[in-house]
């Protein structure tokens, strides 16, 4: 290992997250990944698991219990939810820095966690050490954080979709409406009916009307921006038949007249120092961000309606989990934001 | 060609909606099709275009100057908006029922056409015959038309998503939000950018907001149910990478309460005597209709935020296109409604 | 239930080939479905299983043990290899016909099988009054048989892409290479790594290099259509990122020199009575048969190299398995071999 | 633009290989990309054409006139064949290092090519220059050459997986058969009915039977491996629903009896210093090298029949254009071999 990288380990290695966020880490030029987890395959590589690191990643993967916080600069849980909740109360009291790639610690508290995840929270004092890590909307705080929930793949689109407006007092945050659409590795590696090839192939449906957990987690974040202090929104993920992407259209109501020239305004206001947003000056699809960290964003008002509507667009796997998992990272470490994030969208 | 059929012709054979009209016909139990023209492909047989129909419609195609009106029952008119007007006008005089599956006759009248088709229309007269033709809403009126103007894809799943809400008074007509995704046999047979496999493959992007022409469609039929003769729609239609099927998700604000049992009963009240709608007790997939007629709609009230959702499937080439014209041929010619269109969603 | 009409029934309802069977079996003009049977959803409906069917069939679903032979015209087993000859073996005994659409039956004796399936087989007397259901090489004998062993899918393809040649003694039995492609659904309708959506979706490998079971299958077939009574086969099958269809490319050695003239001579000759074998004249694509009992069939020349290359597709779900069930299901129950099989492929 | 970097362009800016080209040059550590070539797009930025590089790459693109072949030090030609051979003529006088990336110098002279692209060749004096750029074959004669005519992308993967064993002498080079299956990006970014999705789409088919210019390449190239000096290849290429991607499967009879031990061994002794061809012990899939410079090989000895079956994969746009292009310029430049093309492939 080259000296003066920092050492990093991965704890899952089996979910879509664990091999992205390896895929990231391996060409990153300050970081070295000491150990890569699982408690299921401890006797392989983590080539055998994916094997598109053959020759590359071939290095054995390890328990959990092997993993010796205090050799480590930062670590990522690339673990199920409920899962991640008994390692961060695990580890949160060495120091170590600890990045949450679940959604055990986005919420404000546990009772609300609770309530939306139908699961008894097991550490609720982690709720008050964890930063949300949506680089651009708390940028200080993730940089001296010890504790980073790393936010979902559909917020992440939908929130920086709509802060800008929602900020700016330009909507009624209590009328937006998120109909979002997602690739189907955002169901997860696991094979079950979701994610059976014929039952996704060639299909697309909603789910999740009303109840999906991420609802919450967009309404506390835009909530925070807001002089009102809280958001009312109605969100409708889709399944789409890809392997990786969200598109989100959103849709608000004007609390102040606005026009094209002033929303575009707004947005590069709002977004000029964030590295990883591009405003578009048409809808985005998502293949124009795909494997990357981008998330491009369209804001139009249409002046027939008077409504004003968001288009973004994210990999949900970058820059909805792994990518903005190493953004993350590289604030908490000080290093250079952009740092292993510089891979063009592979399109086509 | 059996004694005692109908003759009907279909008018334009290299497009979608063209080959789905046989597909569909040549099943049918009391049509025959006795021409199917074309302009550019005189010298070849209708299975050199489309290689599926080899050994079962190998007849050869005809300019539509052979096509004698007096010798058919009804015309298909499957050519692209602006060269349809021309064969209305041609034919119209001549008393032969003609069904349009192109936009030429669908709206009010010739200058709504025009500000929205961005085109000049040669037959202004045509809109006072011709009839909508979403059955179940105009039933009546199809039955005696001469002239039909077959709907939309897109309006065709938005409408049936909403008109029971809208006709019961039971939601703001002018805060409707309609966000559609089709898959990309409805933008055509032509090769072009838009339809290229790598630009859609593996790819999700919205289009044409606050400018589609269907937009006026949806909002002018939708207006005519509610008592205030007006409804404003915000439609924004996505490109699915998938070959058939449209998903509405449509959003309304209550203008009275109404819990899900309620809104339930609504639609089944609504949709007693419609053959082709299915009431759906979740949110239905494009591929359970696929292949089929049938539109299938879910109805959802979030009791949490108060908004009503519908969500609606069809197949754009059947029942929102061939498979709909076919239905309004059967009501058109006193046979039986669902004549010819008993096919079950082939799925997967 | 129309007078007339003979009574079958499909056994399994949960798998692709009992959905597939019943989506053809509703609209055939002689037969009407009198049971389909699960043992693990004995209380649900057929369309909760299969939503497409809502509406169309909502009959329950009844134990096989609640199935009396004697009031059945034939009985489809839509089960697992290895379950159906439980089956078979049950109900041979009561003189009821049974199209067997497993591979149970499919060999000429248990000790190939067992050879090839890895497994013992519990009815080893069935193989000889067992008929092997591909109409156009036995149909004689399936008119006449009691138990039908419906051909795998592969092999359909496979061997109606060769019998001309093998049988005409052009080609040299022994080297033959077919190199098949097959859509997801012929993996089955369970969910596990191999189906996961992103697993096969962008995605395209070969499996079951020199064991795959259709192997001896095909070499049985083609073998009995030699003078030398045997054949070798170098199969090779791959798994196609789509829903339905297969196509093979079969690659052979000339015995004696014919030319591309000659070799289309000798297909249409072979098929001339064949209703669902169309001879094509250029490479046929699997969507130009998808939905339907067609199979597509280029035979090509090659004068650089002397090699004779066979491309054919079939919709691995009804030719390569329903369809082909139903045409034998014509043939045992001395209807119009054609009936209820008449779709026109579904493309796009 | 940064010191010490080799400045290179390219030439050609609207395809798939020049965008390629740029996504993995814009990340190569040792050189930067001077200029991008259109002479239809001259007043439009790079990013303009490929928004995936907004914000990275929003260079303008320039006339190839504007172009000081001086000033570079190696200029990549991303044109259509036919095309190319102009630039090269007009430039290879210069002394100026060229990577041909189209097909116009891979033969062996112009007879050849005029005989197999059907097309007049006008610099016959280039084919003596150019070397063939496959690195492990031809790498010293890389290193030193002037002119690369970059290899096609049938041509890499079936070559790669044929060259072990016909350099070896243990099969017959005269009866090898190569079933290629490649994406859709093969097929270019112009939209015409092949590429129109709905044609590719759920869809799978053969085609350029017997005839595939690629097929000459690969001849000649195994042919010059083997001390017969020839071969005869049986190509057959198939076009894959899927962007990017080639799996080839090869075909041979062994003139040498090998067993699988030995056939892995041939293998691993052949490709020890290549340090992007991986053997494997399982079959690839093509989605293991998606993105990457990576060739994926499996060979397999089937003992039943004694053919030998070798199973390749690699990404048509990199391994098959652009990245070998990179790897090539490398060798050329005396830069590491594998500089810039560290990407991990993308799974999922």
């Amino acid at each position: 290992m080259p000296k003066n990288k920092r050492r990093v380990s991965i704890i899952g290695a089996s979910g879509y997250t664990g091999s992205e966020l390896a895929r990231i880490l391996i060409n990153h030029p300050n970081v070295s990944i000491a150990h890569i987890t699982s408690e299921t395959h401890t006797e392989k590589l983590f080539s055998d698991l994916h094997p598109q690191f053959i020759g590359r990643l071939d290095t054995h993967l390890v328990s959990s219990e092997s993993v010796r916080p205090e050799d480590q600069d930062l670590l990522f849980l690339a673990l199920p939810h409920g899962v991640s909740m008994e390692f961060v109360k695990r580890w949160s009291a060495e120091g170590i820095k600890i990045i949450d790639l679940s959604g055990d610690f986005r919420l404000s508290d546990a009772s609300i966690y609770e309530a939306w995840y139908k699961q008894t929270h097991v550490f609720p004092e982690g709720f008050a050490k964890a930063v949300y890590g949506l680089p651009g909307l708390h940028e200080d705080q993730i940089c001296s954080a010890n504790l980073v929930a790393n936010p979902g793949c559909y917020p992440t689109a939908s929130i920086l979709a709509l802060a800008p407006l929602i900020a700016g007092q330009y909507v009624d945050p209590r009328q937006v409406i998120v109909d979002a659409k997602s690739g189907t590795t955002g169901a997860g590696v696991k094979a079950n009916n979701t994610t059976h090839f014929s039952n996704v192939n060639e299909n697309f449906k909603a789910y999740g009307l009303g109840t999906h957990r991420h609802t919450i987690e967009i309404e506390e974040q835009l909530g925070g921006l807001h002089s009102s202090g809280t958001a009312q929104v109605q969100f409708t993920p889709h399944l789409l038949p890809i392997d990786r992407g969200i598109l989100v259209t959103a849709y608000a109501n004007m609390d102040k007249a606005i026009n094209q020239k002033e929303m575009t305004g707004i947005f590069r206001e709002f977004y000029k120092k964030a590295p990883f947003v591009r405003l578009r000056n048409e809808a985005p699809a998502v293949k124009d961000v795909r494997g990357s960290n981008f998330c491009d964003v369209f804001p139009y008002v249409d002046d027939r309606t008077g409504k004003l509507i968001v288009v973004s667009v994210i990999d949900n796997l970058v820059k909805g989990a792994a990518g903005q998992a190493v953004h993350n990272m590289n604030l908490m470490l000080g290093l250079d934001p952009t740092a292993g994030l510089k891979d063009i969208p592979m399109k086509p």
